[in-house]
């Protein structure tokens, strides 16, 4: 049983190699934090954002310097890069001859027709797509007083850009329509959705820290992919960007959309509990990160209730007095010493794979 | 405009003098993770959770050595306190006995009908409510064996449970379903809510650390409350329990339905941002916490677009070069140095609370 209503119906775009759009998976996005010039430094970051899992990466474009960047950045990294611009189309054109993939622009800031029409017409010549990204801190001001800083703005902000570039008969086009609350965010998504084909890029904006950064991510994000709204995706933490693509796939995963990796489930222990539990699901948790199969492990407090509690997961230990439990779908293996209790675990997780085929 | 539909028509039950249900507040509860026996360590734990806000409280109740410690743990701490006991119906009594709140118990897991109906007598008795606590890893044999581990078969378990209560006219009842993983638990609920008046505690067990844990919880409880399902939540985390209360408050927050302290909006930074805003974001997280004001803070990162886009918070500083500017509704104050940004923002923010009323 699913969760997820039909997603809706889109037109496709290319972001480099990753198609957005239609039925093409939903991907999960971030943005470097380091200064784009420093090519080193952005790579560095790239690097393991990619290893994350992480599919598009768009990089700040605040200058000539940046975008001149791109060209050398791209030679050392897999993934297509979004090149994100305010207000001035030369960095856009810049960009686009350094190679980038897409851009991030609106077309509303970029000023007069002219200097919209010679962005439009250089992502033409280089294939590249544009997203429009309407804030709802940075709505034009003629919206901004008609309808206030609402969903129904930045939906109305929306419809406007994408007719500029429509207009210039360019349809390369996604959209994305964040607030820093989870409210603004899903309702402008849901009045946009009927009013075009496409595709959209979701998130909720200045999320914030861990708790309430995953907590507005997952829920404004989760209900708009239960709703089949969403394309491609980007978490916002004030985070290393790296914790962005972790929550994307668990908020994926937790909708059974895709998933990356085994899945570990853990109990948050009660008085029953004679292990330090916290220590053992950190670590394994730890060391199942590397990892790339779709095993399911389970933590659990409790000798007596765990197993049982946990039947469902391939694998899974349970905590008893000094000791703990091994077993597989439910059924007790054997006794482990605390000490080796993830040793051992890591060990018959390796079995399972060698078993298994993984894929991601 | 508010995502949440019109809420579920409850019952309304008492949980010491917290009421559930009906239109009564969504509260938010947690479970102590000490031995429930080692009476100054447990009310301890109670004491750090109730500062974060903790509204109900459930122990584990093993033994009958964790039983009477009830009574003296209750002594100290002044939230209602839940026991929660697995199969033993001595335990119930006992922890009744000794002043319990409220009991979690699954009738069908005591046996005998005489031992149910002395349990339930003795709820009467002494005036508390019963929470029905369905788990996808626990449901009684038969009904697996029918229904498979399904949102179903955790369904036609509750409505069982709650027949074997109501027949012996007992109907101060709560009940939870909850699977380890968003869809089934989301289901379920989903099919009881049109079956019963009988108000829900919330949450999706075993939910796991950090990410996943708090995508899973705020998708899960996101979804239900969204649909006006719940009248109390458990966040479950394999971490301190108060970091659960923490989640709970900031999952209301998401949806617009409770507050509890300042809000922090923050940017996730990016290659635009020349200054640690990780740092000041987290030192000033770490400060607003013990504050019960409900200004809204933001932290950004560019004093170029920051202002503007956090327009609507009642203060924010926003990084520059080496100097930070501070700014009320998005108009600039004053230039900060770096390292006097928070300092200088938490005394602004006394001002403003000297000015608002605080309430929680």
């Amino acid at each position: 049983m699913s969760l997820i209503e039909k997603r809706r119906k889109t037109r496709q775009i290319s972001v480099g190699n990753v198609k957005v759009g239609s039925d093409s998976p939903i991907s999960v996005q971030s943005m470097t934090n380091t200064q784009t010039q420093d090519v080193q430094a952005t790579v560095k970051q790239i690097l393991a954002l990619e290893k994350a899992g992480c599919e598009i990466i768009r990089v700040a474009v605040p200058d000539m310097e940046a975008a001149l960047a791109i060209e050398k950045i791209k030679q050392k990294i897999s993934i297509p890069v979004i090149a994100d611009i305010h207000f001035d189309y030369r960095l856009a054109i810049a960009s686009a001859k350094a190679g980038v993939d897409a851009l991030r622009i609106n077309p509303g800031n970029i000023g007069e027709q002219k200097k919209i029409k010679a962005v439009v017409d250089c992502a033409k010549e280089h294939k590249i797509s544009i997203r429009i990204g309407v804030n709802a801190g940075s709505l034009e001001k003629n919206i901004e007083k008609r309808f206030g800083i609402t969903a129904k703005a930045m939906k109305e902000s929306a419809l406007i850009n994408i007719k500029i570039l429509e207009d210039l008969d360019f349809h390369d086009i996604k959209v994305s329509l964040k607030a820093s609350d989870v409210s603004r965010t899903v309702q402008a998504y849901r009045l946009l959705a009927p009013k075009t084909d496409v595709p959209f890029h979701i998130g909720v904006t200045e999320a914030g820290g861990l708790y309430a950064g995953i907590a507005k991510s997952a829920i404004g994000i989760g209900m708009l992919l239960a709703e089949g709204l969403g394309d491609t995706m980007r978490v916002s933490l004030t985070r290393d960007p790296v914790e962005e693509i972790r929550t994307g796939f668990e908020i994926l995963r937790a909708l059974g959309i895709r998933s990356r990796g085994p899945e570990l489930i853990s109990c948050p222990t009660c008085g029953r509990c004679k292990i330090d539990l916290f220590k053992i699901a950190h670590d394994t948790e730890k060391a199942l990160l590397e990892r790339s199969s779709k095993i399911k492990v389970a933590i659990m407090g409790c000798a007596v209730n765990g197993p049982g509690e946990a039947k469902e997961a391939d694998i899974g230990i349970a905590g008893g007095d000094g000791k703990g439990i091994l077993f597989k779908k439910g059924k007790v293996i054997r006794k482990i010493d605390q000490d080796k209790l993830v040793e051992q675990l890591l060990m018959e997780i390796d079995n399972i794979e060698n078993e298994k085929s993984g894929d991601i």
